[in-house]
């Protein structure tokens, strides 16, 4: 059996985003620049495709910047935002993803003064962490909706209500968030957030950027007057198209997801029950549905994904995006998990298409995995 | 008719291109920092076709890295070469596309010396202007191997040799050049070259830097290990297929593909001969096939592509970047075209589907256009 519960670092393409794509790689291949009937035809169904974003997230479509994914969006917001402001102290808290935690380092050879804000044992930052970090200097505040390696859901409310007492302009990652979260941007009056569309049945190649009104960015990239000047090159018609269709299939589905996805969940650990030496990392309950971070103790991550990828099952330890070097899990060291267990994690992220008899197996074929290797 | 001849600001996509692309939306979606099979399988291909492009332009496969398009590719470049050097002087062209000189203008906002070379009335840089701005200071020097607007081919060999001898960096913006231009980097020993997919039959949004081994380049966007560490951010595979698949073609029909253009462009200049008081301000012989920018005195460039719009035709006066704005051209200025020629210009860039029949239609609706106009 061939079992993908890696959703958090990829998901399949929604055959009906590739369908709202084929027409842009066809007749209406167009520079949407352009001035002509092609091109002003391209324009328009790429506006139609940000209005609704911004209708689905509660924004206006001026708020919303078309990018090449997440890395850039978060990139974009948090070096673009600092920057503008001539920033002196950034605030990010220690979990983020290396889009955030690498964009902070490269402000501090800039000058910049970062404080890393240190997570709980439950993988969550508390408010008063952020409270006693603010500075008259704080410029801004970046931490993310939901953690990417356990899921865990940050109380980005609190923390923006935080930021914004103190002065500072509040950025959030919601790239692990938008899947199953209500992003509504009328009630969350965050100045800046990143999403991406290939973790949401979207295509890889594109992402949104929302910058409130008001909000002054430096661009990364300057060029052309696309995208009102902040990011410049021409836009992919294609793959904005795709984005808004798989974010039009979540405004009916996401809930249903979410059920679907923590029925498996639970069905998963009710599976694995009895298992000895056993921790789940994730913050049940205060975490994204679906996604299951587990430790086990005695046993390394590597072989343990090595054997179940034997076995047909894709699972990770945690960001695609740093799998070449495989290192213990900053993350988990930052939760305070004893370091037996850290050795021994993966996450398991379930999607909308998996399957209960997938799940079992892949209970099963754990079980097996663990047992054999702590051997 | 329908006639499309605004090649220089996008193309259709190819429809090999597409078929090459298809696999990547629908079974292989596996992230490609993954270390499962479906991950390696996408890593393979996408490493197959990064082989690919490094064989066919001369290169070694570590020196090309995956990027948005040619405007991110253009910044990185640039913003990023200069940057890492700590860099004091930069010498661009004055007729460069807003990628490279929004970006020199950015660096001398960061307190870089920028020097602008003119070109002359032929609308290419002369090897002795470069040879007279530099200096010891100079760090870097950015010129384009063919004008957006005139097709005009610039001598990057001998303006890189002169930067080489100074001690500076050289980075060329090839995007127009690619189509039609051979490219081998074992020949050229440029340190910095920009390609983009879409204006090769190839999908939007996916681009090519290269940047000679050794060479320091600081990134725009932080994040992942991707693209060994100069751009982070989960890949576009399905994008890097369709350009690849792009230049696939290109190597065999190539100069097929430039006959048949330059025979369209003769064609349409012989059907135009007599028109009074015409003017072509390509340089014909040292230009890209198939582009060839037009002016009519008495006349306004945009009147005359609406005019040519009502009729099917889709062309533009220049980059479609900066079509918003319907500004007399800075290439045409730069040129010193006089103002009554600069303001009734318009580009026609030949593809390689264009017909002989539609090129004696569209000389037909540019005289009568141009006649009615001056009326």
């Amino acid at each position: 059996m061939e079992v993908y519960v890696d959703h958090a670092a990829t998901t399949p393409l929604d055959p009906q985003c590739l369908e709202a794509m084929l027409p842009f790689y066809r007749e209406d291949f167009y520079n949407p620049s352009s001035l002509y009937r092609g091109g002003q035809l391209v324009r328009g169904k790429m506006e139609e495709n940000r209005r609704f974003l911004a209708e689905a997230w509660g924004c206006s479509p001026e708020e919303l910047f078309f990018t090449s994914g997440g890395t850039e969006g978060d990139n974009l917001a948090v070096l673009g935002a600092f920057r503008a402001r001539k920033g002196r102290h950034l605030i990010v808290s220690a979990i983020e993803h290396h889009a955030v935690l690498e964009a902070a380092a490269q402000l501090e050879q800039e000058g910049a003064r970062v404080t890393y804000l240190p997570c709980g044992p439950d993988g969550r930052i508390h408010p008063d962490t952020l409270r006693a970090a603010m500075t008259p200097e704080t410029d801004l505040v970046s931490v993310m909706w939901a953690n990417n390696e356990t899921g865990a859901l940050q109380p980005v409310e609190e923390l923006c209500a935080i930021a914004h007492e103190g002065g500072a302009l509040f950025h959030t990652d919601a790239v692990q968030a938008l899947g199953t979260q209500a992003i509504r941007l009328d009630r969350l009056p965050a100045d800046l957030m990143t999403v991406s569309s290939h973790k949401v049945y979207g295509p890889k190649g594109v992402g949104v950027l929302f910058v409130r009104q008001g909000v002054p960015v430096q661009p990364l990239q300057f060029g052309g007057q696309q995208e009102r000047k902040l990011r410049g090159g021409t836009e992919n018609p294609a793959g904005i198209a795709g984005f808004a269709q798989a974010v039009r299939l979540l405004q009916t589905q996401r809930e249903e997801r979410c059920r679907h996805q923590e029925g498996l969940a639970a069905r998963l650990l009710e599976e694995l029950d009895g298992l000895p030496q056993m921790r789940v990392n994730t913050p049940l309950g205060t975490s994204v549905p679906g996604v299951l971070n587990l430790s086990f103790v005695g046993v390394e991550s590597e072989p343990l994904l090595i054997r179940l990828g034997m076995r047909g099952i894709s699972a990770s330890m945690g960001a695609a995006c740093n799998s070449k070097t495989v290192e213990p899990s900053y993350v988990l060291q930052e939760m305070k998990v004893p370091p037996e267990y850290i050795r021994g994690s993966v996450r398991i992220s379930i999607g909308k298409d998996n399957r209960e008899e997938e799940i079992v197996y892949l209970a099963q074929q754990l079980r097996e995995a663990v047992s054999r290797l702590r051997r």
